[in-house]
């Protein structure tokens, strides 16, 4: 399958909807950061962006990146540096939304992805795999953390996808999982 | 899709292969039994074994599904209690294929899954799953850790699935995306 636009993934910490629907902001996790650089690695994307607003947060991801691309992580296992290098750390999903325009000169499409229904008819991932095929500008996937993306962020999304309904009634996937379940959908 | 036969998942700790080879045994990662727990959950499977010979990565194992089953875990977030009651603990893939004969009354059909092309011809997804549909033993879909399972495991094994092929020519996804992948490919 030929994609014809240029593809950018993000995980957002904050707004974050929190267990009772309360605005949190989401620690930022290791392991994260190296799936879904791996993910993004393997299904060809342009770039990775791990948002948070978080000083501190963003110095952590920061280290982590410099002991895979330039530290011992490069030699240890390099594999892991290739995927890493699609990792930018920003402060909001504003600034990534900016980062891709200023990287292709065209603003993304900014597709949102929820677990739960949101009000809205959501997108299916075969109809967005399709339009994918034929778009110009690139694309924003964007993935939540905690118990999921703040409805404010659905609601200023150009597209929301459909949940992933696996067999059972039961929605509640890893982002891990399901960013991995949603590019293996869109991309292959 | 209904699929007549009861699948189980297995995260293999030992025998597996390390990055020049040799055989080892890896560490339990926590975030592998939740997550894959949770995949599991998603696609309906009937249980998923972390297999692992050393007692005190069993012992932790335990502890993990204790606090989640009975501990403090249970109340926090009753739905990770869900996931992780399908999780079982056993020494070796045999222990996993027994227990599953004793709950099924007929032996697994094992399907062992691998990163890299391992010698002979792999069964396609499409291939299993439409197999999948029509099978009355139940089946075992079984996962390494580390840098892949040992060949002996491969050579053992019932059917090998292909690799997940991307968009990019790198096969460094982390399990806990493969196997989220696979059962997203077979089972939906």
């Amino acid at each position: 399958m030929v994609v014809a636009s240029r593809v950018y993934s993000a995980l957002v910490h904050w707004p974050i909807r929190d267990r009772a629907g309360g605005i949190i902001t989401t620690a930022v996790t290791n392991i994260d950061v190296h799936d879904l650089s791996r993910s993004a690695r393997t299904y060809d994307l342009a770039g990775f962006f791990v948002v948070t607003p978080i000083a501190a947060q963003q110095e952590l991801v920061g280290a982590i990146l410099g002991h895979w691309r330039h530290g011992p992580g490069l030699r240890r296992v390099p594999e892991r540096t290739d995927a890493l290098s699609l990792c930018e750390v920003v402060p909001t999903l504003r600034a990534a939304r900016e980062a891709v325009l200023a990287r292709e000169g065209v603003a993304p499409v900014v597709v949102v992805t929820a677990a739960r229904s949101a009000g809205v008819t959501p997108k299916t991932f075969a109809a967005e795999r399709a339009d994918l095929v034929g778009r110009t500008a690139p694309t924003l996937v964007v993935f939540g953390t905690g118990h999921g993306l703040a409805q404010s962020v659905l609601d200023e999304a150009d597209i929301l996808l459909e949940p992933i309904a696996g067999r059972a009634n039961y929605n509640h996937l890893s982002v891990r999982a399901a960013c991995a379940i949603t590019l293996d959908r869109l991309f292959v």
